[in-house]
């Protein structure tokens, strides 16, 4: 039984235009249950880079939240272009369980494809397959689906943490609340940063 | 009468060392009603600047929100050191009525003597005397008080909407996310933005 007070971690990257910038923001946003909102958290990742998990996984432990937080959902394994989170990675580096969240079934066959425009494209992939069985879950009214993939964390507290959460949408509200505030803030701040 | 589901943006700056970097990041969270985060939106203000004004009233005209926004909530009326807001020209900037919120009732004469040691400190302290009479409100329980100042709406309409938004804390929601979001989100990112 998972308590409804859990503090759970979401995270989304920002919005950039291809190749314009190095960088771009990473935004984690911690929710007690479905409903209330505790703080957020975030870093930069690099543009079809490999440091997605790494600094992923040290913005999470350089957080005061860190103790607190009982589940990682990310928006999907790839950020930033095709920069991929190694779930298995990012669960063993953090001690959370990692659950992997996308609104559409991932088609493989296209992930693959555009993989192999980029350098090191059989890393990327390893860390594509690393994330595992794909599961399709209803959060919600029993018919509209989304589909994870997990580390650390059986597919029944999985299910039972997102239902929990998906309080206002299909999605989890900490990765609804997350998407929104990356793409709010990474327009203008680029501005600023000159990322 | 207020209807329940108010667009209402809620605006904070992030964190500091003071004379460290040049700029701050402000973030603006939009909220319909006090339960549904709806988006988000920042800029970047210098710090004891005078572009405070000004750049929130940019922000907020270039956001995809601006059309549905009924409110703007600010977290006081000095952001990054003494970048004052003149709310009455942020009201006349965007059209739309702004609150200054407090949690401790402002000490002016400590505001006027911290200003005396910055450049131009009539023009700020002039901003401060702008956002006019300091209102003491209660939002939830009756007990403990907030303190707001506001330019373009009356008292009344102004005590429904902070109410109404109040769902969580005396703080209304839009203002309370804001400060956890620019809070958590101005750490990190300024390390790698260089500011």
């Amino acid at each position: 039984m998972v308590k409804s007070e859990i503090r759970v971690l979401g995270v989304d990257d920002g919005q950039f235009v291809p190749h314009s910038k190095s960088q771009v923001h990473v935004v984690g946003i911690v929710f007690r249950g479905g409903y209330w909102l505790e703080g957020a958290m975030s870093t930069l990742i690099t543009i079809d880079g490999f440091d997605a998990t790494g600094n992923i996984a040290e913005m999470i432990k350089n957080s005061p939240h860190y103790r607190q937080l009982r589940v990682v959902m990310l928006n999907g394994i790839t950020f930033a272009g095709f920069n991929v989170v190694d779930i298995k990675e990012l669960n063993a580096q953090t001690g959370l369980p990692v659950i992997a969240v996308t609104n559409k079934k991932p088609n493989l066959k296209e992930v693959r494809a555009a993989l192999e425009h980029l350098p090191e494209s059989k890393k990327r992939w390893n860390a594509v397959l690393n994330a595992g069985e794909l599961l399709s879950i209803t959060t919600r009214d029993g018919k509209r689906k989304i589909y994870v993939e997990t580390a650390g964390i059986s597919r029944s507290v999985a299910i039972e943490v997102l239902r929990l959460t998906s309080t206002r949408s299909k999605i989890p509200e900490p990765l609804r609340v997350a998407h929104l505030v990356a793409s709010g803030i990474s327009l203008n701040t680029a501005q600023g940063c000159n990322l």
